[in-house]
């Protein structure tokens, strides 16, 4: 199932382009907006340049993708998606798609299903035979209007 | 919840120790090991040794571990975990466990227990606040007993 394009945000003549995560997406709000998707309390300069130096080294096996809002400035959404390499499947490759989230302020313009469009064309451009990824309840219409479909059940287990 | 070694398996005399994947067990029966659980069509010795150097150039991120019976030389269960780095939860890491199997023959003796003890291990001495993996729903007792959750859902996308 393919993805459509927002019509609303068409016709308001937004273009909405996702884009890999900069550097300078630290000063744009990128923390602050994951702060709506979990438990992400500020992090220094130096610490997200670590980590991004450190995601960086996997080269496309590990993306984070962002959407910035012109007007503003402003990180406005975000998602990533990592390639596993595996034996199975003859030696197949499976997308992992985490941390997508939307700004409370920009919903309704189809930005989480270009977000996941973009992570899908780039697993489909690695070579992936899968994406998964794990939803609450209240997000799996999301993710079928996106084409995914449920297969299974999460399983967790916090270690601190 | 901290998981048990199996009385049976001990009171029988019998250790199966948890290693990690070595090149010499493509000879040994991983890859039909892999056949119980999904699609694993018979791969080549140069495919085995790119897919195992690949994922030895990720060292402790991606660490597959298996479990080898002394008496026929074969493989009888194994599991893999990798860590993925993120920005949440102060650069937290997650480990992702996946492709758990016992060998049919070979069940009965909690060895399923000690794969996933071997990789929570492992998750934790890499630092991750917590581990997930997906399961149908069959299997949700086996990770209950390992003092997993249910968390959420997991929907996939085949992209072939």
């Amino acid at each position: 199932m393919e993805t459509k394009l927002a019509p609303a945000a068409e016709e308001a003549g937004e273009c909405f382009p996702v884009r890999r995560l900069q550097i300078t997406d630290k000063s744009k709000g990128f923390i602050d907006l994951l702060g709506q998707l979990t438990v992400c309390d500020p992090i220094s300069d130096e610490q997200f340049l670590a980590r991004f130096q450190d995601l960086k080294s996997n080269g496309d096996d590990h993306v984070i993708c962002v959407i910035e809002d012109d007007h503003s400035g402003r990180i406005i959404a975000t998602g990533s998606v990592f390639v596993e390499k595996k034996f199975i499947r003859n030696c197949g490759k499976v997308g992992h798609i985490e941390d997508v989230v939307v700004d409370s302020g920009a919903r309704g313009k189809h930005l989480g299903q270009k977000i996941v469009r973009f992570l899908l064309d780039h697993a489909r451009s690695m070579g992936c035979y899968k994406v998964i990824l794990d939803c609450d309840v209240e997000n799996k219409g999301f993710y079928e209007k996106c084409g995914f479909k449920e297969k299974s059940v999460q399983m967790a287990m916090y270690l601190d």
